[in-house]
């Protein structure tokens, strides 16, 4: 061990504290940076060699490094280490009680507004019909007045279930009962209501690579989080059934952030999973469904499925915007009495006003017209930036995955490079890009001579793209 | 044990079953109420006798026969027993798969509109400036525009937070950074991500009797919660320290549901509390505190702190209306740092449309306009209810609590009947009142001749009171 590291390593961490001792572990490492001891950029200790030097399992150093690399105190290369993060100090401030508090680290990517961020998150909101929804906005304060103060039903508004079940019918051709429909503020709300609603005690599945934030929401209610291995096609089975999961999340349209669709024996294969205990359940995340830009939609697991061991989620913030606010659920029926009993008492959780619009919004064929506009838009940002990347002097090396759907596209580099080496060439140029690797729970090293990145393109410009 | 009792004690409890046993008798008794066995208002064996004759514990009984009356499906006569409800059958549906699903039963209160209903809960919606408030948000829909898209910060955004910090010093003498606080889509929302901030693990103190909902909470996102009786002034200190829960939640200015204030010699003995052990909180809601008819507001626990262990939170759906969905919590700074570290993952919860319409709401004054007129109205109310009980011919058996504050009286009633009497008689004439037992964790037994019922009076008019 570097004589270097014997300095930072005067950590003292106490098994019989109710404190675990990751966290005991991720505070003493934060006071290490906040008292300059540990300077930016410097590389942490390896997990093997820290945990022989505490005398804890590399699992728990594992998870203070993750843990501080989500806080942003530190950040991840793969295949090589952990470094602390340049800015960490920004991070690290000990407050006088009427100081103020460091607010949140913005994202990287919005730290340069001259750059060009292939971002997985947000939308075009240039696209957003502002004037239509301004002006249903207007209606409803006009012919709702008393209504839009006396509170929706649990579920949520009737009118607007009704309006997503005739949506899904249409769109996804599912038969679902407006009180089968939870409608919450957000899938980020109603994730930890599912966890409420099926039990913390529970392990949940989820993939890997795949949605963090979905697993951070898990955890943070309390429930134990597996990652479970991605093959071409999803989950790897085995070692779904080894997990031990009763509960998995899947996003089967467009997985995350992979872009693949699950092939519908892929998805009998899960269903049979499902169904072979009566107490498991599927979360199928249907995001970015409504941007299918090649061939027909397969059907939804929740609609193969006899069983009612399903439960369908998709959301408004990637098809209208996040600031709405509206995600919503699909119950099966047996869940859904469930519900009423255990937990109706919970007031619906999204403002009466942004419901009635909303519903208004469905009703008038507003959001099918925005949805077609939307696909267009999207289908030739994505052309034009296939074009580029098969126009590049190295196109021979790069391989392009998860074209069919979606707002992001996996592309695969068959360069002696590292995901790193590519993310920090990109940022010399400006661009900012992510690797593949940062989507595993756990830091993952891909196979010699590929790496992949992922290219979100939602809130690119043509313009912007083609630069 | 009566012989009809034995025909619909034929339960089996499986005590290997990964279901709680209580969850299984839950399971088992709605059987018997949906196959008839168990008929409406028939009286259930005591838990002494069931839980000998199904070889389970008291308490396994206790919290089966406690949830299925939050259900709804029974109904408890305090120091008598449970009985099922007249209307369970209503809740009892075996859906087909595409079945609708039975509608959470709506409170007793709502069923018939013609009765006269002493509610606990809502606000008079017909004081709502709503005018004032489209009118804000027709200017909102104009001048931000593309701003209401785009997500706000995860506490919300920040001249929102700057207005109810201003809010909480001109009314409540409150020294708060916005960055403490955190805005989110209510305090039902607020309370679960206290869990996530605070851990799961811990024991949180409830007040008994008190705000049953916050429970229920509490429990569903897995914490452990203990209610811990109420003296005159405020939780008994001797029970507390008993309890083993190292957070409280508390109503010191208007305790809910008997309406005391919570002395400041009382206020110290808290403080004394939660200082006392470095990872104590106490949660002080603050609700109806802006509805203060005698007398200066005591200081919050929050400003009497010195040691950064109170969480204060309040909420607009009782001072505006309950579908805006909107209450906050006030972050000790050393709080306010772990949420930004731990749970800033989790977007704002409340859409940005509300979050800009309320804060002019707060800037342009309105807010404070409307509280006074609500004071004026709602004091008028209490002095006509209250004139009504005075002048009634057992006045002088009639004792009036809880008058400083809030929407509701507390009435002691010297007669030798329980609250049940007391509800039966009030019922036959067409009016609901709540007695003081059903807001036990516990059902309670009060002392003899003595008997209370809870008045809320914020829904109905001086000519609904007066009759």
């Amino acid at each position: 061990m570097q004589t270097k590291w014997k300095t930072m390593l005067t950590i003292l961490l106490n098994p019989k504290s109710p404190e675990p001792l990751y966290q005991q572990l991720c505070q003493a490492i934060r006071a290490k940076i906040a008292d300059g001891t540990l300077k930016p950029r410097e590389k942490l200790p390896s997990r093997r060699v820290l945990s022989m030097y505490l005398q804890v399992s590399m699992i728990t150093v594992q998870t203070a490094y993750e843990q501080l690399t989500t806080e942003r105190y530190l950040y991840a290369v793969p295949s090589v280490g952990y470094y602390v993060d340049p800015d960490a100090l920004l991070l690290v401030h000990t407050p006088a009680p009427t100081d103020s508090i460091p607010a949140p680290k913005p994202p990287a990517s919005s730290v340069r507004s001259d750059s060009i961020a292939f971002s997985t998150s947000g939308v075009d909101l240039k696209q957003f019909p502002f004037s239509t929804w301004a002006k249903l906005s207007r209606q409803v304060l006009t012919a709702q007045q008393e209504a839009l103060l006396h509170g929706t039903p649990p579920l949520g508004l009737s009118a607007l279930r009704e309006a997503i079940a005739a949506h899904l019918l249409a769109f996804r051709g599912m038969q679902v009962s407006p009180e089968q429909i939870l409608v919450g503020a957000g899938t980020e709300y109603l994730l930890g209501i599912l966890v409420q609603l099926l039990g913390a005690s529970r392990r949940y599945a989820a993939e890997d690579p795949g949605y963090r934030k979905g697993k951070q929401i898990l955890r943070c209610n309390g429930a134990s989080v597996i990652a479970v291995a991605m093959d071409q096609d999803g989950l790897d089975q085995e070692k779904l059934q080894r997990s031990g999961a009763s509960v998995a999340h899947v996003t089967p349209s467009h997985q995350f952030p992979t872009g693949t669709t699950m092939p519908l024996r892929r998805r009998a294969v899960l269903l049979d999973w499902v169904n072979a205990q009566p107490d498991r359940y599927l979360i199928e995340d249907d995001y970015d469904s409504e941007l299918c830009f090649q061939g027909k939609l397969l059907p939804t697991l929740y609609s193969l499925d006899q069983g009612q061991h399903v439960i369908y989620m998709n959301t408004f913030a990637r098809t209208l915007a996040p600031s709405l606010r509206i995600g919503y659920v699909v119950l099966p029926p047996k869940l859904a009495v469930q519900f009423a009993q255990k937990l109706s008492f919970y007031a619906c959780s999204v403002p009466a006003f942004e419901q009635y619009t909303l519903t208004r919004f469905l009703q008038d064929g507003c959001f099918e017209r925005h949805l077609n506009r939307m696909k267009k838009t999207y289908r030739l940002r994505q052309a034009i930036l296939i074009k580029q990347l098969r126009s590049h002097p190295l196109s021979d090396r790069l391989q392009i995955c998860g074209e069919a759907a979606g707002l992001q596209l996996l592309l695969k580099v068959q360069l002696p490079c590292t995901e790193q080496d590519l993310i920090d060439a990109a940022d010399r140029a400006n661009v900012i890009v992510t690797g593949l690797p940062s989507y595993y729970d756990v830091p993952k090293h891909l196979p010699d001579q590929m790496s992949c990145i992922i290219l979100g393109y939602a809130r690119l410009s043509p313009e912007q793209i083609t630069t």
